[in-house]
């Protein structure tokens, strides 16, 4: 608990009306996308990296925790207020500062939204690929700290490849600005990359310098049925081997499917085990030569192959991969979903795999995901009130995981491990590899401030 | 002074074979490609990360310095024993462990030599785009330890686009893995990346997985000869604004031209005040819609515009640009060869400043490099012998490196620090940014025996 006197300091440094301790405002700041709640003492809305450098001084100082916040709408609890602390949300500090057209590159306040920057910088012909499935509500903070991936990813990579610079609060403190405007810079220890996928825990970003791609001129979308899942993920293989690097390469699986076609009704072909959904871009002629022979591909092991004949049918073709989360919600309340990935070639055997032990548990096992980059959205579905379901649930997950890491991939392709995966971390990066990075949280936040209880499973990270 | 009883112990530890003191061969590991000259102690030739690991548990213990060294063509020091101790060289450490053709990576150890890896991926059909000018004799390991940019670095990124995973042994004996090698992985803190461009200051790399390409299938190549400087930049900058990005977009200013005409007697044409060349690569039907608008866009202000017809003719129009290095040599020995880095925009201002600052100081300025990066290499020419004028060289290189600042641009866009940018790393990052690089040097190397006088130009990095 944060006491009144340490409140009214922290009122003082961003404004009694940027700062909530009520009740019904707490509630709302108390919970991700993850399934978990805890109370913060405090929200605070600061408007400028001065204020935040003197909310973690004083926190520095006094020992209590921070959490800095985007749109809560992370899937491992990485925003989650654990051990209580002032909430750090970025409401206020939400401005796109620059869009430089000549040289590719925006500066961005770390509250904005996702798609909105997409919005404003294709409106000048630029054009962002990171684009996590929340993009609507997500804020390019939110991305930074979880290195966030999404769609794109297997061809234009994920939030890492386009962050050229930060502004940077340590929890001591000190303001530093970390990376370059340029498109190269190897000035020093790279800060701007070692900040990026590190979840909140070494420091708040106040400003974010990302690198831009000139808008692909077109665009198409293709779709395809099979009729047993291997023969999707044999096609998804096929193409990757072909050399082809779509803009997206998604699947989902029977089970996903039925379920969206339970709730959307739109008469998806009821003997489909599996889809894949490919999406390309770039210079038309191109783009128009690649999509037709990856149809072709599809057709060798498709039971309906279609082409987007317009930007209408596109959407439709996406409309089952989007409404796949409260499809999901119909059958159960909650799940785990994981975001497992494993070397492209290994796809089939990863699916076999989890099938496996999802059957051994008996648990509902749904998945989907980015078939291009090898990373399956292997989703858990569960009751939390009924006990037994989610023990069996979470014995099975740990299975998962394990395989995962066995078959030499790793367990969070784009999500991070917040709380989430926090107990798994060993399983990957053995003992060594979490005591080097506990060194250097300790380096960086050595009173353990800085939205502790994520990614290390025990203490805050820094004994 | 490493004493005989250690030095019995490091014989012990990697083979009395694997170890030299004799002199003539401690001068070969005494410099790099930057001016310096230290002996080492001891220079040893490791065959495993288990002895790379032994090696440096001794060194934590005994507080010797260890000096990693890929080829030892760096242009900043890096690679260069200023403190003594032992050179670890990694000649018996150079195979290519595994070229994966359907995943599309590679495992390597870091002795392979990049240009040796170049044609091995390539003969199966893949490609490996870093390719520093050095590629025929720099190593993996040295390339990672630099974050080496190239030649095709405007389209293709730099060595840290391309490294998923390493092992890397820690100052303090550890051996830990990092990174992936899936194509995805957000995993606890970035450890990979923070490792890319360390300069072998945070710990000794032992294996590489990296990331491969399809290998294009078609190249081409333009060259084109301005009759002002301002005309060559005008036009890379137009060619930018068009949303060309090119594999390589080199510029040469006149004086670096009359050099190379002196030395090779070609027949560059004697008018010619800039030269572009410009190669890209790709689907072959789009490569020629894009070569011939560039070509387009260079005839506008261009004197001279060829297209290579073949081979052979591509070969012939890279000869300048690969001369310029011998060529240089015969105006004066030495030269200061930076590689300042700029917004692509400000290109034209960076080339005007910097002929202002080299008249001023009457010091001998040549200017090439990589103007789709907008990182040019700045070279200012001096005979050592000549103190006078290598005193007025290290001034003007000093305001060059603060105007380059100035300008929000970087010191160093792809040589590194090393010793040679040391003193001048305050004016880029300053001394918050310095402290908070010091913590994580700290953190990894409490004793401070990792290629100290690296980066940080006081102390070992740890004070």
């Amino acid at each position: 608990m944060i006491d009144n006197k340490t409140i009214g300091k922290i009122e003082k440094i961003v404004g009694k009306l940027n700062a909530t301790a009520e009740k019904e405002d707490l509630i709302c700041y108390s919970y991700d996308a993850f399934n978990l709640r805890y109370l913060p003492d405090l929200v605070v809305f600061p408007e400028s990296a001065q204020e935040v450098s003197e909310l973690l001084r004083l926190a520095n100082e006094q020992g209590f925790p921070v959490v800095p916040r985007g749109a809560g709408s992370g899937l491992t609890g990485g925003s989650v207020p654990i051990r209580g602390g002032v909430v750090v949300s970025f409401e206020r500090m939400n401005r796109i500062l620059e869009i430089d057209e000549e040289d590719m590159k925006a500066v961005v306040e770390p509250g904005v939204v996702t798609a909105d920057f997409h919005r404003e910088v294709e409106k000048v012909g630029l054009f962002y690929p990171p684009d996590p499935a929340s993009e609507e509500f997500s804020t390019l903070g939110g991305n930074v700290a979880e290195c966030a991936g999404g769609l794109r990813a297997v061809k234009y990579g994920v939030t890492r490849d386009y962050v050229l610079g930060l502004e940077l609060v340590l929890p001591t403190g000190e303001i530093v600005t970390a990376g370059v405007e340029t498109v190269k810079g190897v000035v020093g220890y790279d800060l701007t990359r070692l900040i990026v996928g590190s979840e909140g825990t070494l420091g708040i970003v106040t400003k974010i310098i990302l690198k831009l791609l000139p808008k692909p001129e077109a665009r198409a979308t293709l779709r395809a049925f099979f009729a047993r899942g291997e023969d999707a993920i044999q096609t998804a293989a096929r193409i990757i081997r072909e050399r082809f690097l779509p803009a997206t390469l998604e699947f989902m699986d029977g089970e996903s499917l039925r379920c969206v076609e339970d709730y959307l009704k739109i008469g998806l072909p009821a003997e489909a085990e599996a889809m894949l959904l490919i999406e390309d871009d770039g210079d038309p002629v191109l783009l128009k030569k690649n999509i037709r022979r990856m149809e072709e591909i599809c057709r060798e092991r498709g039971t309906q192959v279609e082409l987007a004949g317009n930007e209408k049918e596109a959407e439709d073709m996406w409309r089952p991969r989007k409404a796949i989360s409260p499809a999901l919600g119909r059958i159960r309340p909650r799940r785990f979903n994981e975001d497992v990935t494993v070397l492209r070639s290994r796809m089939e055997e990863l699916i076999r795999v989890v099938s496996g032990i999802c059957k051994r548990y008996q648990v509902i096992n749904v998945n989907f995901g980015h078939a291009g980059d090898g990373n399956i959205h292997v989703n858990i579905l569960y009751d939390p009130e009924d006990k037994e379901e989610l023990g069996r649930a979470e014995e099975a997950i740990e299975e998962v995981l394990k395989a995962v890491v066995e078959m030499k991939g790793t367990i969070s392709g784009e999500h991070g491990i917040g709380v989430a995966k926090a107990p798994y971390l060993h399983f990957e990066l053995g003992d060594q590899g979490i005591a080097v990075m506990k060194k250097i949280k300790q380096a960086f936040d050595p009173n353990g401030i800085m939205n502790p209880g994520k990614i290390f499973a025990s203490g805050n990270g820094t004994e």
